[in-house]
């Protein structure tokens, strides 16, 4: 159970939203305006699987079942296929434009000044535009925060993967706004 | 400059949210509820205080004077106490509430996971409430999102330090959600 008493039984940054809804409306609009809102030139598909290797980097069990099954949804992958891509996304059959994506949030997840130009020219070079970059940093520095939250206060997280998986098409349905209500 | 093309020349996430506007209404939802809400028990001087301590650990200039100078303006502390907190809070003249705080706030920046039960329970045993908990190891996530942000974009930030001093009043006044707009 969490470090403190939510008074609830939601998994991971569920029942944190519970517990402060104070904060949940921020948190959520964020989640919704980032990873799903349609005047994106990046698929959902793809925002969310830089969520979910930014959650893997961070060792985040909830997060990346959570955005792993999403991005296996929208990107009909299954499991086995989204833990290769978080493992060693150049081997993956991804563009090259989302591998320099990838490689751009790895660094952010280190920290903000990990970011180098180089990496900049390249995405660029692969016809990432200016703000499928700031997303893509936007993304990462925010599963940053989400990641912290949920491990730094010791959420309890459904231990069977396949949860994840069977919940991401309804998920993928209602959106961020409503999840602390589900 | 920033390592995107922001189209105006504000510095630090002030350019990254004239730049996109639809997520800065989030982020500054986020800030203003975390670290202004009168409904708290944590001072606005603590709470801007953990956000100026993470961005200190994470080595962002912009943030940690922003914040350490709003923190300051609260705190009635120049910015010579700041710094001192930033280097060495368990000497600092701070609660002992407040600096079992802080020793949760450098976990979280390290890593969700980093943060112990004994942390836990040390904070509680100095009368930290289940929501001052919360609020803490949620700040600090923020924070480890604001600051790659800031600087994983590679934005510029005056280097004056007295800027920000400066600033402090009319920003403690005004709050975030009109940040953009200043």
């Amino acid at each position: 159970m969490a470090y403190i008493e939510l008074n609830n039984d939601l998994p991971g940054i569920r029942g944190l939203m519970a517990y402060r809804p104070e904060t949940e409306k921020a948190l959520n609009a964020l989640a919704e305006t980032l990873l799903r809102d349609d005047d994106n030139t990046l698929t959902r598909g793809e925002r969310e699987l830089i969520g979910a290797y930014v959650s893997y980097l961070n060792d985040c069990f909830f997060c990346q079942n959570v955005h792993g099954a999403l991005a296996g949804h929208y990107l009909d992958c299954n499991i086995d296929e989204i833990d290769a891509i978080k493992k060693d996304f150049y081997s993956a059959d991804l563009s090259s434009k989302m591998k320099s994506l990838l490689a751009i949030a790895a660094s952010v997840q280190k920290g903000g000044k990990n970011v180098t130009e180089g990496q900049i020219t390249a995405a660029r070079n692969t016809g990432a535009t200016d703000k499928e970059i700031h997303d893509a940093v936007l993304i990462a520095a925010a599963f940053c925060m989400f990641n912290r939250y949920v491990d730094g206060l010791g959420t309890w997280a459904p231990p069977d993967r396949q949860f994840y998986v069977n919940r991401a098409p309804q998920r993928a349905e209602e959106g961020y706004q409503s999840s602390v209500y589900k």
